[in-house]
C-alpha cells in the first residue's frame, strides 16, 4: 500500500505534534504494514521530540507502543496474514545475521532499527516494521490495553526473564510510572515478595493495589538505610539521577540493582562494597520477539495488563502534555482516529 | 598452644616491621593453630600496612597467604589432624549461621574475619584460624608456591566460576601483576581465547608465557577503542581508576565489566551503553572454602601454580619494598626463619 499515511509529527524540538501526511515507499520484502488502532506514549516518545538523546529528525512522528492489524505483507515475510493483529515496540528491524540476531536476541543486534529514529512511528494511520518485530495478540489479552505491553512491559519484563528473578527473591521497583506500575503486577505474578520505592505519597497507597507488598520512600534515605542488606534484586525505572551506592547497599550479597531508566547522568559506585558483597549493576534495553511472545503469553495466563487512560490520536497533544506533567495514571494509549 | 608466638609487626601506619613477640589466649574451640612455612605478599597487605582503608589497627602483622602445618585443634574442629599441611587466606572466620554461611557462601558471611584485620596475620611463627578457612593442600601442587593461592588466586578464580565464563569466552585481563598473572593461567586452562591489558611493555611479552593469546595497552585508548563490541568478560585486577566506559564499550552485548581491584574512586558509569548493550558491572572478594577446595583441584590437575620469588621471611621489609616498587614477578614468597 502505497497510499498516503495521515500521520502527527511535530517539525522541531518542542514543538507540538500536527498533522502531517506522507508517502511511504515500496513496502519492503520483509516488511509488514499494519493499519493502526491504538498507540501507547512512552516517555521516550517525550525525550525523542525534545531531542533529549540528540538522535531525534524531523519531522518527527512519535509512537511505538502500537497495536494494530495487518493490511500488507513483504514478500519475503513470515508468520502474519492479512487481518492478524499484532503489537509493534520500540524496534522495528534487525540484521538477522549477526551474532545477536542468529542467536536470538535480535534486542541486541548492534544495527537494530528503532520505530522512532529517523523513521515515522505509529501516532499514524498506518506504520511499517519488519514481519520478525511484529508479536500476534495472544487470545485473553484486551487489545486495547496491550500497546504497552510492547515497550514499557518489555522493558521490565526483559529482566526479570534475562536475569533469573526468582519467586523466592524480595524485588524492589523504584519509580511507579509506565513502566513500574508493570514491573508491580509482573514481580506479583511471580511470586516474589515486591516493594515499591515511590517518593510520591499518593502512589504508595496505589502501589500495593497494583502488586507491591510494601512501599519505601525513595527520597527518605533513612528508609532506605533500614533496609539494608534485605534486597535480591532493584529494578530502576526512572531515569533520574538516584543515590546509587544507598541502593547498593540495600541488596543481599549477590544481589542486582539493575536499571532500564535512561540516565543520563553517570553513575558514581564506589568498587568496595560491590566487591564485598558479590553485587552487580546492569541496564537492559527491550526484549527480543521471543521473549515479547512470552511476557504476552504470561500476562494472559495472570490475567495482566497496564493500567491505562485513553485519549482519541487526535488530542496527541494533550495527552503528551498530561504524561508530561506527571500526572498519567499509569500508562495513556491514544485510540486512533485519524482515519484509515 | 599458648606458647609466645614470635612475629613481624609495624607500630604505625606505613613504618617498618619489627620483631614482635605475643601470647595468644587459650585457643578457640573451633580454631586450628598452624606452624607456618611460608606466607605470601599481596598488595593488600601493603594497603592495610599504609592504613589506606582505614581499618588497620597496629601492632599490625602482616600475613594471609599462609602455607602451614597443624600444630594444634580446638575442640569443636572437623576436617583436620595434626601434622596436616594447609593454606589459609584473607579471611580466618565466619558465623556459621547466617544466610550466607548456611548456603556455603562463608565468604559473603557480613561478620566473616579477616585474616590481619584487628588480628595478627601470618608474618609468623604461628597463625590462627577457624577451622573452615583452613584448605587441605592436595597432592600435586607445590607447597612452597601454594601461599599465594589463598588469596589471590582465590581472587581471580572465583569470578570465573561464579559468573559462569565459558571456556568458548573471550576474556581481558586488565593489569598483569599477582593476581593478573594468576588469572591467565586459570582462563588459559579454562579454555578462554585470553587477552592481557598491559600498560608495561616489559609484561607484553611476559603476558604470554603466562596464558595471554595476545596483548593490549590498557593505556594506549585507541587500542581498547578497536577492540569495541568484542569481549565477553573482563577482569579488573588493578586498584587504579580506568576508563571504565571505554572498558563497558569493549564488552560484547551481554558482556561484563568486574573488578576484583580494590579501586579507591567512584566508578563513573554511563547507563546508556550498559542498557543497549544488556551489560554488567560486579565486584566480589575471595571465595567460599569449597571454591578454594575446587581452585587447588583443578590447579593441580592443570599444573597451576603462582609464578613466585622468594625472600627469608627476617626480609620482609626488603620484600615489601620489592612489591611497593613494582618490581615483584609475580608474586613473593617469604620463607619462614624466623624460627617455631
Amino acid at each position: 500500500m502505497s497510499t498516503p499515511i495521515k500521520a502527527l509529527a511535530a517539525f522541531g524540538s518542542k514543538q507540538a505534534l500536527q498533522a502531517y501526511e506522507y508517502t511511504p515507499g515500496p513496502l519492503g520484502d520483509d516488511q509488514v504494514e499494519i493499519a493502526v488502532e491504538s498507540c501507547g506514549i512512552c516517555h521516550s516518545d517525550l525525550s525523542m521530540l525534545d531531542n533529549d538523546w540528540g538522535i531525534s529528525s524531523y519531522p518527527f512522528v512519535p509512537g511505538h507502543e502500537v497495536v494494530g492489524k495487518v493490511v500488507a505483507l513483504g514478500a519475503n515475510t513470515k508468520r502474519h496474514k492479512i487481518g492478524d493483529r499484532v503489537g509493534l515496540g520500540w524496534n522495528s528491524g534487525s540484521c538477522g545475521a549477526c551474532p545477536q540476531c542468529l542467536s536470538g536476541n535480535q534486542n541486541l543486534c548492534p544495527t537494530a532499527e528503532s520505530t522512532i529514529v529517523g523513521r515515522p512511528g505509529g501516532f499514524a494511520t498506518r506504520v511499517r516494521a519488519q514481519w520478525t518485530w511484529l508479536n500476534p495478540i495472544p487470545e485473553g489479552l484486551d487489545a486495547n490495553k496491550a500497546g504497552p505491553m510492547f515497550c514499557g512491559g518489555i522493558t521490565v519484563f526483559n529482566p526479570i526473564l534475562q536475569f533469573g528473578v526468582k519467586p523466592t527473591d524480595r524485588v524492589g521497583v523504584i519509580g511507579i510510572g509506565g513502566l513500574g506500575h508493570l514491573a508491580l503486577k509482573f514481580l506479583r505474578a511471580w511470586g516474589c515478595e515486591v516493594v515499591a520505592f515511590t517518593s510520591s505519597d499518593a502512589k504508595r497507597a496505589e502501589a500495593l493495589e497494583l502488586g507491591a507488598h510494601r512501599t519505601l520512600n525513595s527520597r527518605d534515605s533513612s528508609d532506605l538505610k533500614r533496609a539494608a542488606g534485605s534486597f535480591d534484586f532493584i529494578l530502576n525505572t526512572t531515569n533520574v539521577g538516584l543515590d546509587w551506592n544507598t541502593y547498593i547497599a540495600a541488596l543481599k550479597p549477590k544481589g542486582r540493582l539493575h536499571t532500564v531508566g535512561a540516565v543520563l547522568e553517570p553513575l558514581d559506585l564506589a568498587a568496595f562494597p560491590m566487591i564485598g558483597g558479590q553485587k552487580s549493576v546492569s541496564g537492559s534495553p527491550i526484549g527480543s520477539p521471543a521473549t515479547v511472545d512470552t511476557m504476552l503469553e504470561f500476562s494472559a495466563r495472570h490475567g495482566i495488563a497496564p493500567t491505562t487512560e485513553t485519549f482519541p490520536m487526535s488530542r496527541a497533544n494533550d495527552a503528551l502534555e498530561h504524561l508530561r506533567s506527571g500526572k498519567a495514571r499509569y500508562r495513556i494509549v491514544l485510540e486512533n482516529d485519524l482515519g484509515d
